[in-house]
């Protein structure tokens, strides 16, 4: 297992995810520009993943500034997780990964600019390294929902590539393959960046993990065939009443799902929630640009050149038809606006 | 218009739909062994437009043999029907159209060879200028269904490179456009070959008609932000219960309509019809190679090269999905099964 994200002693490295399965491309990421373009060019993704990878971005941007007073630093520290935030709006970890780092940091608002920098770095380490716990304890509750030989569909990319362990939609597949319980995947293509196609297969691939690779818009005869037990998908935000924000196509799913009466699961941490939006509709949706529907990985054109596109990055997939979401600290039920408050008590 | 099948004195020629919309490549046909593969590689495609095109290839397949009498002329053609028949089992329009050609030579069984030949081919003529005439009757049957300002969602291509008209679905949508009723088209991408972003979206730009393109996953979420009042797509076989197969990905949105309070309608000719199949389910589906998911035309490879892919060319919308199916003789309405009796004894 290749991690997407790792500290090389002073520099952060990056798999270039726009490049696989073709190559596998490490960057060698230095500076808190080259982190803010990665992220916005999807070289690094997934909700977990882009909020590691802030962690450590925050820590390169500091180390680029000038030292002064620990005032000083708090004030530059603020301006770049502005900077950083806005690379990509929708994946609430992004915000939670720097909030919770400044918080921390907060706390030593007295100390030295050479100790809040090393302590800014031991925080971005550890942030990486309980994302790898988190990930464990998705994929062991998530068992309890996965039938004996089972055939779950998922879409786009929920494993070690988008998170800092085995994944969370895909760390909860993993798991029931190690534990024998898989009969198949299907991966969606998860159209227009195939996150699905190149990175999920890659990774179910090089796993020994049975896999059927099927197109979006395939999903429902799959279902209609009965050939899926199961749709696992992961979240980039969770409100308040347990609307999902997710890659676009999982609303998709979802609505598929109830009709065919598949139960539709949601695997994130809880670093997913934003419990500051009380519905689903009020989570910002990234929009992005045509030409990543116009052109397949910026070179197959496959329409006429300067056809306007609409293409949301996701979708909010609504409480009602979720059966479930699976977290670190088990699985989450309707009623979700009580079940969701309750399980932050704990 | 360019018409995507046109008989040339001696030859056929068709534009080749794989090299669209980056290129408009004529093929000069003129053996039934380019016919076959012409329909095999999706070079001419569309259910009526397959149709017309075998009748031009009995011709070409006729011509090609050494004469003798009336029995040999019908038993090398019976093969010949066998032949192109086999080159895409779904649409019934393929079989259609051979048979009628069929029936009605077979009303002249004493004739000379010279004879059946040019009558076979006067009679794929008709059969070709029939089509046009059924498409503008589709058209104008379906200005019943669509509302004023309609944003209408369409799949695959069902326009003038489908047909030998105006189109089936995209002929109800120009008719709507020239009404002054057509506010915009959603046209969905239509993976794997994306015959709605090469052919669809070529179609109604060169025609002005406003458009906008949509991953395949993006019509639930479309739906959801209530920006569509209509959902039209074309069929490659209707059985006697109303069900209806077409592109992959209808059935989809045929599920998601009806989740979403959007009216769905099938548009086709009578000729799709076909009432030896009593179920939808009984339809046989064409299953297409794993490379047409695994590459974008043949050149950009999107996965792991060897990953096993699931790729049926079609799906069937059962009756109870469909809203109503606009034919040349009219807006065919639940209860189909009778109804559909009913149009064909008039």
């Amino acid at each position: 297992m290749i991690p997407a994200v790792s500290w090389q002693k002073n520099y952060l490295q990056l798999i270039d995810q726009t490049r696989l399965p073709e190559e596998t491309l490490f960057l060698r990421i230095e500076t808190i520009g080259e982190v803010f373009e990665a992220i916005r060019q999807l070289k690094v993704r997934g909700a977990p993943a882009i909020g590691i990878t802030a962690g450590y971005g925050l820590f390169l941007g500091m180390r680029e500034v000038q030292s002064g007073s620990g005032k000083d630093f708090f004030e530059r520290l603020d301006q770049q997780i502005a900077y950083l935030a806005s690379a990509r709006p929708t994946a609430v970890n992004l915000f939670w990964a720097m909030e919770s780092l400044r918080r921390r940091l907060g706390a030593m608002a007295d100390a030295p600019w050479e100790r809040l920098l090393d302590t800014l770095l031991e925080l971005a380490i550890e942030l990486h390294q309980d994302d790898r716990q988190r990930c464990e304890d998705i994929a062991d509750h998530g068992q309890a929902v996965v039938p004996e030989q089972a055939r779950i569909l998922t879409i786009c990319n929920t494993g070690a590539l988008a998170t800092g362990g085995i994944g969370t939609a895909l760390g909860v597949i993993f798991r029931a393959f190690q534990r024998g319980r898989l009969r198949e995947v299907y991966a969606s293509e998860t159209r227009p960046v195939l996150q699905g196609a190149r990175l999920t297969v890659w990774e179910l691939v090089t796993a020994g993990v049975p896999v059927q690779l099927i197109s979006d818009n395939m999903a429902a005869a799959l279902m209609q065939q009965k050939k899926t037990d199961l749709v696992i998908a992961g979240a980039d935000r969770i409100a308040a009443d347990g609307a999902a924000a997710n890659k676009i196509g999982t609303y998709s799913l979802a609505v598929l799902a109830q009709y065919h009466q598949v139960p539709f699961y949601i695997a994130a941490p809880l670093s997913t929630f934003d419990l500051q939006i009380s519905r689903g509709h009020h989570i910002p949706i990234e929009m992005r640009p045509a030409d990543e529907i116009r052109r397949v990985f910026d070179q197959c054109l496959i329409t006429v050149p300067d056809v306007p596109c609409w293409n949301p990055a996701f979708d909010v997939t609504p409480p009602e038809l979720i059966s479930g979401i699976i977290t670190e600290k088990g699985i989450i039920r309707p009623p979700y606006p009580e079940n969701i408050q309750q399980i932050f008590q704990q």
